[in-house]
């Protein structure tokens, strides 16, 4: 591992690990009430789904702060922060509506998304500095996160579909 | 065009619409900022390309508003703002410090990120709700912000690679 000497590409990369571990944390609290507020029982059973991986997300990423004995731990994440008070202002604007799976789902592949960027930066940054027991841990979250987008993408159709033929 | 009764995936879109408009001014305003923050030509005419072209997305925006008649108007997006934020926050804490670079390409590849999910899926419920000439302009957008992303992936790891080179 790096020394550390001024702010270097090791301080990055422990800055951005806290902040993605904050956002976990984040989300974590935030998909059962995402779950609760939904219309269609495939897309509670999605966000269940993701929130059991997102616990195992946390532990991953609590063994890679231990990778260079370190114990976990957040960093505010104003990003996340809004990203996901976006997604509370649908659940209350759209409270009970038709369009409100619509609007969840894009909300959660928002976050998906902010995800997916800071999980490819953190990888890219950790094989540089060599935390090579670090990567496979990443890379493991980046697939998950990955594998949900496409699954909340095909869901977004669905719902879009049924929204449109319960309007006729 | 729909007709709006309760809230309607036509609410949504316009809800959406409003928020990358939003989204796109700032993202505008914070571009010259880092620009002139880099420590390399190269990173520095990389944002400046990406500041004119967001310019020209500003304005399909406006031709999208166009479209159903409205006039163009921004809806404060907390996602953005705290994306943009976190930029600051590496601007400032590493100001003058080798892995700047690395951390301001960071912070526009989650911009981009929150852009290329948001053009997604205003397309899909363009589509839905039959807003044929807002799509084209809305699919313009969303291919130059890949673009943008491919281009700052590149960049990244030039910038990695470089960081690397001047620590040893």
């Amino acid at each position: 591992m790096a020394t550390k000497k001024e702010k270097t590409l090791t301080d990055l990369f422990e800055d951005g690990l806290k902040d993605i571990y904050y956002a976990e944390k984040k989300i974590l609290a935030a998909l059962p009430k995402m779950a609760k507020a939904t219309q269609t029982e495939e897309l509670a059973a999605a966000f269940e789904k993701h929130r059991e991986e997102t616990e195992q997300q946390v532990e991953r990423l609590e063994q890679v702060f231990e990778t260079f004995d370190q114990k976990a731990k957040g960093k505010k994440c104003p990003g996340i922060d809004g990203i996901i008070e976006e997604g509370q202002e649908i659940m209350k604007e759209f409270r009970g509506m038709p369009a409100l799976d619509a609007g969840l789902l894009a909300a959660a592949q928002a976050v998906e998304h902010y995800e997916i960027t800071r999980y490819g930066t953190l990888i890219a940054w950790a094989e540089k500095i060599g935390l090579r027991d670090a990567v496979p841990l990443l890379k493991e979250n980046l697939e998950e996160e990955k594998s949900t987008d496409r699954a909340l993408t095909e869901l977004a159709e669905t719902a879009v579909n049924q929204y449109a033929e319960a309007a006729e």
